[in-house]
């Protein structure tokens, strides 16, 4: 069942071109465009079988019944803005930005029929080159509506994701960044400034305990200080709360106690476990 | 080529059932009995093929050719202790725990044959039940001799653990505490303080980055609590040099300066990729 024909995705990177894969897959939509910054990630990305066509401008967008955009966070708004006028009427668009309080609030404004959505399936790695099939399947999709957002189109978002395999959770916007900040970009923060302090004498002799903790920080920085300033408020409120666990788990082991360090990791190792 | 006979492996836990497998399957020992707290571990452990007969007590010590201490690192010196008096004239002993200063220098005036090794195999999972066969192949094991090791004794372990496929670093006992500080301890620390202060509601929406960032923190907290006190002013040197990479993260957060926090990022991304 196709929900939407002609689409345009404009950005083809991972998320971009396992989206436009996946939708060509399930047959969700009848034409994919790509558009990217640099013609040869889109290229590469109609090699993958990701996308139908290579777009060529922005002008592409005119005749688009839905919209995805897929760029780097930093980008997402300003492209919006740009495409705004040129959209006909009706069509639908979506991002997958990681952070969604300034994205929905200044792209709703010009585009009514904007849907803020971030499919939690991000990596570490990049490019249509490491396109996933299957990334959005038994992953969590964060939708995230205004008051003003029209019912049938979010309906019809909702129904996208969840054919695509993936669990759909409605937030706002706001809860959004707050939920993101703690669970994505400050387990961001604290991987590269783990991998910061190691000294660089010791990367040979690493296990596989600091290679799982600091993986994360092999993301791209440039996208990544864009994240963290996005959600800049949240999450330094965030560190501030892991400062915190932090200093109370070196104070156990100044004070040398070991029921008190214990009930630390207790607690920690049990939360762990809930995490599956 | 057999390098021991009769060895005893006091703890058969995944490190010590993992190490009587593969020591039986290269045939470098010959007869493998195995001790244990819990006689249903060991008897477990003989299940799977690990150790060839359940031992009933310390006493089982007094004909062994090798003796591997696998037990967690706090009884670790206790046990060694309590056999050195039981142990054959000859009888190599060989620990493997997480830190190495307490535990070699308390035990090499005991059992002068004495030689500590930690392979870097360790996991958060537990018990015989987990058992890997493989579990030190490809993998860096240190071994930590002091002047007094006698040195054919000292090439003789080095020779068994590259049997078992392991790469072998020598380091002294200081080294090695240090070093594990950096690569283990702290990672260990960090990713049981950020577990510890995620919010128990948000669990549900946790994404692979916090997954694989928290991972380690899965491993048991009685155990670490110990690795952390037997290596504790190296590993509160280690969380400040981190403290202060995240406070200056946070700085650039802070200031809003996106070339600050992308030439922190970029810096921890480089040596990340050198990490593998």
């Amino acid at each position: 069942m196709s929900l939407f024909n002609k689409t345009v995705i404009i950005g083809t990177g991972l998320i971009g071109s396992s989206l436009g894969f996946a939708l060509k897959k399930k047959r969700l939509v009848s034409q994919v465009t790509g558009l990217s910054r640099h013609r040869k990630n889109a290229r590469l990305a109609k090699g993958c079988g990701a996308i139908d066509r290579v777009g060529k401008s922005l002008g592409e967008v005119k005749d688009a019944d839905l919209l995805v955009l897929a760029t780097p966070v930093n980008s997402i708004i300003d492209i919006a803005l740009k495409v705004s006028k040129r959209i006909k009427k009706g069509c639908v668009v979506i991002d997958v930005g990681s952070t969604k309080g300034k994205i929905v609030s200044a792209i709703s404004r010009a585009i009514p029929n904007f849907i803020g959505c971030h499919p939690l399936s991000g990596s570490e790695k990049r490019g249509a080159v490491n396109l996933q099939p299957e990334i959005f399947k038994d992953s969590i999709c964060i939708i995230t509506p205004t008051v003003k957002t029209d019912k049938k189109i979010l309906s019809k978002i909702v129904l996208l994701w969840r054919k695509l395999g993936s669990r759909v959770v409605i937030l706002s916007p706001e809860e959004h960044d707050q939920i993101l900040a703690f669970t994505s970009h400050l387990p961001h923060a604290v991987a590269f400034s783990l991998m910061g302090c190691i000294p660089d004498e010791l990367l040979s002799l690493s296990s596989r305990g600091l290679k799982d903790t600091t993986r994360i920080s092999a993301a791209d920085p440039n996208l990544w200080s864009e994240v963290f300033l996005s959600n800049r408020r949240n999450l330094l409120s965030c560190i501030s709360a892991f400062q915190e666990k932090l200093a109370v788990l070196k104070l156990a082991l100044k004070r040398n106690d070991k029921m008190f360090l214990s009930n630390i990791l207790v607690e920690a190792n049990k939360k762990r476990e809930r995490l599956g």
